[in-house]
């Protein structure tokens, strides 16, 4: 059985769902990097042409996974060695979407507005939000540099409009030189689950994020460059499903010897899969989510760690 | 003692502060009417020209206030009896500025955009975003009309904008009919606090609001009618002092016949009598309001009040 | 493959789990009924004594269950009828518990306790202290029967006391007729999350609830009739794992005529399952719930639901 | 005119409306002491005995008052040089009371109940539920020492029973050596609002807190000592009535020379005036309370502060 087609807003996820397709291509760059002393994993997966674009599922740019299980702790030195490790890769990336040194950020955008994407009464999906409410806010302070606006959108059925609509306007309005948006995302497994923050310059697609954005925000709609930094907060119930599936599918072929049932196991394809498995197991398995049992904790922390990620980036950088 | 330059925004209030000047001017006209059965007084204010803006200190147009001292109460009829009396003269308001009939405002305005201003995390100025998070929203509804978007713009300190500019940013993406604008009032007299509602199609102006918006939103700035709903929630606590001081001079008069007396408190400028009491009362008064003890329930239900009246006047008419 | 011993809270599940065993024993007698005209099925267990206890695994006493699919809406006329439905079965497990008609509730228990047991901070957990934040309290007015008293004790990382000690203090302070305790439940099937209601005379057992109660919350603890209220908000991830590997097997068994593979699969004892597929699957399972993705909502729907039921049930009953 | 009979919980209060009385009194020592580098004044009021309590009209104790202008500000390093000057004065109260040395606090009283009195959905009744929301909760962990619970217990129209009943009875089954009751104030001076902590070893007497608490909570009514702190988040709008009055004859007499109105107004006995004024000014100004403009952040960082004081004082003594 090849691992379904899961929807997940993580490239790292789209790489390790697809290893054999990707490996061949040559659109696609890897870089993988582990520091014993934190704990944290940097992965950077670099989408360089549409064909990188074609294997990977995912458009071209950069993609910086940060991935500590110290996450899951309520331990404040691990939430600040993550803050410290987002700040550097962030303006890595704003330096390079501005075309510029990390040093000139203020010169080249004078003006950042930060887009916190989701639903705020939606805990899963109320990442953004939180983060939004604990930026240093400057835009309206003469002095500062860089300037740096927040605004909390809503989603759609709180405003009727699309998110990515209201801040085309803003953008307008305003004339920021970058936008930082930030999102709660779906990942394909739940070991990831408030334990992973991807940076990227590509923006939010349409159909990524917890509550699933119809629009994009992105460098072609808004005429400005897009980051996007998410946190994996939710996995499809489904997952578990295909999971379960392709691991007794292994037991079988493993430890049972019973190849010809593995082998139909896989064989499925995916739609006879879900259709058999949706039947025998739950009827409302779509409507389900896998998440953390202290999501509401967590959640929170995780909101004030990329908070302090983004205010150490933008405004705290002493060189 | 001349009742002092308190800002107060409601039009019933500035009138009242300076009825000589007003009662000579051709430029304002009053109409009063109280019904017994509900308990609901309504005043309509109309300033005419400017010369009757300049007499009230209020821009040209129309103020209409309802009053009923059972807002007081958590009695759900009452408050249904103001959200229907809301409901009419919002659409009659509505139906003027569209320059149409009242059935037809689906028609000419087939979009609306409900600005919830103020503070949500400031209990006396979050009015605005409560009621916003209360309405039906329509806008994303293909066979809706007409289509209601909802936007809670945040205040200064939290998006580093004036929420006047990202209004316009969204109004000129949205392009809607009309803007109704609804936020926390500052009154004159602490009897209004949380029993009155005013409505006027002037629009937001500068320095008015629990939180003093410094750019109008109305539409001269946005190009389209900007009817504005609001209710005051505190009164300064220097409101309190001159009432205070007017009290005792009236006391002095009346029940001790110290006419000198009197007369010498009246005497007193504005600016001598603040310096004066501000030194002898409290010199951190100027950083106090004067608000109900229950503030946190009666802005709750004031909220639900006031969305429920723009709900039925949009959507729910039935003629 | 057994069904695995994956925890419920409800007898309904408890039964379906073993059905085999029940059906044999004459300690347990089931009773069902279903309203076409408001979708609402109700179904009673009666665990009559210690053999009937031991087959379902769930104390002497009677578990009404209303399960209605319409909770998943946000209907108000589904959820009233729910709440009238509840309140019928409340009262009658009262008159029960308390040995006396329905008419006589405000005689022999002039003063109930309602407990919100459970963290309000975590949203799959908050759903009792949302009921008794919703209660009509009348335990400080004289002139009221019966005097309803609210509790939320609050969880024992918030209290540094388990929250059953905290109900037995105030328990011997005020000597209430009887405890009414409302608590999120953990279920076994996704189905059931959000649209079923249990009420039980056992009172809460050590371990059940989404917060997984130490101590008990019953007539032998507390010297006087405790009525449990609950609602299944979360399913334990492995459910769906053991969901899928009997899914599967039925598969295997029924699709591809592999017999013997289906017969290796439900061979394997429980403890080995859990090893392989833990393994297989996901180390991090077991930290993980599933929950609807319209969870905050839904607690928010329900809480009202079941605040309505117990209001009508202990106060608004006009025979 | 006399300082009015206006309600204040601070005994500094107390003693500054009647200087004459105290001075005369054997029964009343003050002590006061300013830091210079942190801003801090510290006052100790003792009050002896009867004939002390009688003129100050507190009860016989200790009451240690912190005053900070820097409180006002969103200054960390402010906040936490109260938090530490707080943890001082604190554990030296603990220490008498349980008549030890400040060493021995986790030998004598083995547990402590913190309690957070107030309605945490009134924002200027929410210090006492905030601080125990952020305190080091260790009564459920085997090895700490001392062992701190935490309750919120609510306020009667929540719960239909006196906070005091409830900690009577969670007093009685936990069997702690010492209750530290945490509530938000009401005071006489507007300049004392969220800038000033009174310590007291004299409990929660009748009458007192925003919420007007009906029994009290003290040594004698609950079998242990009682350490009191509270914050003034409001004053009675009369306050400012009487304040203003009294401005007004010292205007008279100083700067008018008027002497006959100025004696003729503090001739007026308090009900005279309270009549008199009440009917011009405002009839409604009873249900109206002065509070900051701020007071939602104001009552959020002190929460933090005082948490942080108690959690130092009881747990982070390191000596």
């Amino acid at each position: 059985m090849n691992r379904m087609e899961i929807r997940t807003d993580l490239a790292l996820e789209a790489r390790e769902s697809s290893p054999g397709r990707c490996e061949k291509e040559e659109g696609v760059k890897f870089d993988e990097s582990f520091d014993e002393k934190t704990g944290i994993r940097v992965t950077t997966v670099r989408v360089l042409n549409e064909a990188g674009a074609a294997a990977i599922g995912k458009p071209v740019g950069t993609y910086i996974t940060l991935e500590a299980q110290s996450l899951e702790q309520n331990d404040e030195d691990c939430h600040r060695q993550v803050s410290e490790q987002l700040a550097d890769h962030l303006r890595g990336l704003v330096g390079k979407v501005l075309e510029c040194g990390q040093k000139a950020v203020e010169k080249t955008a004078p003006r950042i507005l930060a887009v916190g994407l989701g639903n705020r009464e939606v805990t899963s999906d109320s990442l953004g939000p939180r983060v939004v409410d604990e930026l240093w806010i400057t835009g309206h302070l003469e002095s500062a540099s860089p300037k740096i606006n927040g605004i909390i959108p809503g989603v759609m059925a709180q405003t009727g409009m699309e998110s990515a609509r209201i801040v085309r306007g803003i953008v307008a309005e305003m004339k920021p030189g970058l936008v930082i948006a930030i999102d709660a995302l779906a990942a394909r497994s739940v070991s990831r689950l408030g334990t992973t923050i991807q940076i990227t310059d590509t923006g939010i697609q349409p159909g990524s994020g917890v509550g699933n954005h119809r629009h994009s925000l992105t460098g072609e709609t808004l005429g400005i460059p897009v980051i996007a930094i998410g946190v994996p907060t939710v996995v499809s119930a489904a997952a578990i499903v295909y999971d379960t599936a392709q691991a007794l599918s292994e037991m079988l072929r493993r430890s049972a010897g019973m190849t010809d049932a593995a082998d139909w196991i896989e064989e499925q394809s995916p739609t006879e899969q879900y259709q058999l498995i949706r039947e025998l197991v739950e009827p409302s398995l779509g409507q389900m989510m896998v998440t953390p049992k202290d999501i509401d904790e967590r959640v929170a922390q995780l909101g004030h760690t990329i908070a302090e990620g983004v205010n150490i980036a933008l405004l705290g950088a002493e060189e």
